[in-house]
């Protein structure tokens, strides 16, 4: 027998296309972390991902890990749940999210998913016949790049405009749109942005969606992580005027990405999802794809009902003190500027001034020094879709900022 | 403003393409489902999915509760894992597999996956570059073909032969093969015909691959659910001869399916799912895809070390007594014929004779008619790629079993 390293006889290759698909924050993550180095003296602070689950701050609250173990020591919950999942998460999660809107929601409108990744893969392939495209926005959230590219999904991109509080450049949609146009996608509170759209910029964006006749599909997986004064509205309250996807997840309010635990959510009083076959797409796609964990969907009306009000607001009174802190601090570092202070989510943008560095050729070039020199990840702009801005996590804990804007103003 | 519900003014719909990918043994046990009577005095017997979560004698071992348990409650796994895996869970996997392996293998060749689900989709979007196509057993396992539809990888279809125990008829693969074609799966063992593949016959598989150029991907979910004579030998055994991607999960042999904890390990001495890019594929992939929960990521180590072998030994013990009384009491309903006695997996494959029915045009309809008069469910053949035959769960308790045993021989 031949030498089996002899690359040459083996036919078979990766799939490059996936490298085109792959930028992903996490990817991006990982690339810096390589960078840091081991020998530093001082511990790495991440402002790069919005995950402060290792911050005692913001730790579960105890009931809901209790409801979970109370679920998988139940036995009830080890099978394969129903691809739609099981009835009474559903239930309970129509019954939460209807506490925000102008009608109930039933849980046959909640679709399982795991995590809000998950529910992003999902609504973009029930969307993606051949030819469609789709409208998303810059800056954004690279998976919904990554993924339209792994499902051959044209990508139509519209600004966000930073001196207008982050806002939706409206008159730039239409002109984006065609007959194979499916939807837009809005995220609100607004990763990477930070801002939280106001009650008549949603309701315009749902009346522009309506006379485009495409639909909306509103990222909602910071709702409720709101630090400023304009509150969060979910998209589903002008369902009426256009039928709106939202997606979500436990990931962001309750801390806990790890239990990738998401969902899709029809806001479609009309049934224009139903009649126009995307509802049926959702269903076949959770057909052929992984589940939620069968005892985490199994702990969630326990969960949704037990939680204490103080757990989201402690956690909300250190994002207020954090995303202060972030803004004025900023300041004082001229290279950098932060049009607007931050207004929701976990992280807000700011502005690269490369003509005020020396030797730094873009935000990636930053990014990667920064990990190298001082041992703090930031995001670069670039893989959100705004080159020479950086998204900066505020999601920690006060000291761990003040130490990480300390190392950035060093750093410059 | 018009009404919402003028579905012309709508220009997206639900991708078609899904509705041809969504043939999943899911659907149609859903399918099924709907045909039950609800009114029947009977309860409905499930000998259509290999999950038997619900049986007390299938019941998960309270060690790997406890795992879990203990796991969730150190609030230690609630962050976004790397999406490679956590390392311990790594480790704790390559170790397990190792003990059947005349190698070690390291932590970096597991990839922890959401279920071998994920698995499969993970591999086959990892090879499917444009153009690519791919050998699969038929009969097999549809989430395969699901998935290949999906991602426009072209299938090609090899035959199990009934009358060879279920071996793969080797002959006729090498005329399947072309300079695009990149690996053959193998299911052992075997889902959906209930052998276990000999090692002779597993090395001539390998030496075929070796010869053709292409690599294996091995789908050992139901790795030692063995109750024949041949003893499971892992495909990673031949990986001096080819490189193999093997697949495999908590789901069957601690029948948690509902954990959703699967992996992608290779088996690759030679480093040449490396070299040809394949293993950065599926790295690439991982970055855009759902993490499988972090808490059961990090109860890994305990469960894996201490599941009692009583655990194993008593569910293969009572899966003995059951595969012997379906192949016993098949034989006294002249419609139906088990080939061979079932020697793994949780089912078996049986010819049904529809010349000595009347009034049933095909599988399918054998298995609605069967639900509604009986509340029985199996699966139609067709859905495994073989019209005509049964898919019949003996994972079940023997009662449960003879009770089901008994309304088939009643329809017929």
């Amino acid at each position: 027998m031949e030498n089996c390293c002899d690359n040459e006889n083996w036919k078979f290759q990766g799939n490059k296309e996936l490298n085109a698909a792959s930028i992903s924050v996490r990817g991006v993550l990982n690339l810096l972390m390589l960078n840091i180095d081991p020998h530093h003296h001082r511990p790495t602070i991440m402002l790069g991902s919005a995950d402060p689950t290792d911050f005692p701050s913001y730790r579960i609250t105890s009931s809901a890990v209790d409801a979970v173990v109370d679920s998988v020591r139940s036995f009830c919950f080890n099978s394969y749940p129903p691809t739609v999942g099981i009835h009474s998460a559903r239930s309970a999660i129509a019954k939460y999210l209807s506490q925000d809107l102008p009608y109930q929601l039933s849980p046959d409108d909640v679709y399982l998913t795991a995590g809000c990744t998950q529910a992003i893969e999902i609504a973009l392939s029930a969307l993606a016949r051949p030819g469609a495209n789709i409208l998303l926005p810059r800056p954004g959230y690279p998976q919904y790049e990554a993924r339209a590219a792994f499902d051959h999904l044209e990508v139509r991109h519209f600004d966000l405009i930073p001196e207008r509080d982050w806002e939706v450049d409206l008159d730039s949609v239409e002109a984006l749109v065609d007959d194979n146009t499916a939807a837009i996608v809005i995220i609100n509170p607004s990763n990477p942005c930070g801002n939280v759209f106001k009650y008549q910029h949603l309701k315009k964006i749902a009346e522009t969606a309506r006379k485009l006749g495409i639909f909306v599909i509103s990222d909602e997986v910071f709702g409720h992580l709101v630090v400023g004064s304009n509150p969060f509205v979910p998209m589903g309250e002008f369902a009426s005027i256009v039928p709106v996807l939202t997606l979500g997840s436990l990931s962001k309010r309750w801390v806990v990405p790890g239990w990738v635990l998401g969902w899709i959510v029809t806001n479609d009083p009309n049934e224009i999802l139903k009649k126009t076959g995307i509802v049926e797409s959702i269903k076949n796609y959770l057909d052929i794809s992984p589940d939620p964990v069968t005892f985490i969907q199994g702990a969630i009306p326990q969960i949704l009902e037990t939680t204490n009000k103080d757990f989201f607001s402690n956690i909300l009174s250190i994002m207020r003190e954090t995303a202060e802190m972030l803004y004025d601090r900023v300041k004082e570092i001229p290279c950098l500027t932060c049009p607007q202070k931050p207004e929701g989510t976990m992280a807000a943008l700011v502005k690269l001034n490369l003509s005020l560095l020396e030797n730094i050729s873009s935000d990636l070039d930053f990014c990667l020094k920064l990990a190298k020199e001082e041992s703090l990840i930031v995001l670069p702009g670039a893989t959100v879709g705004l080159e020479n801005w950086l998204r900066v996590t505020f999601a920690v804990e006060p000291p761990t900022l003040e130490d990480a804007l300390g190392r950035l103003k060093a750093f410059y």
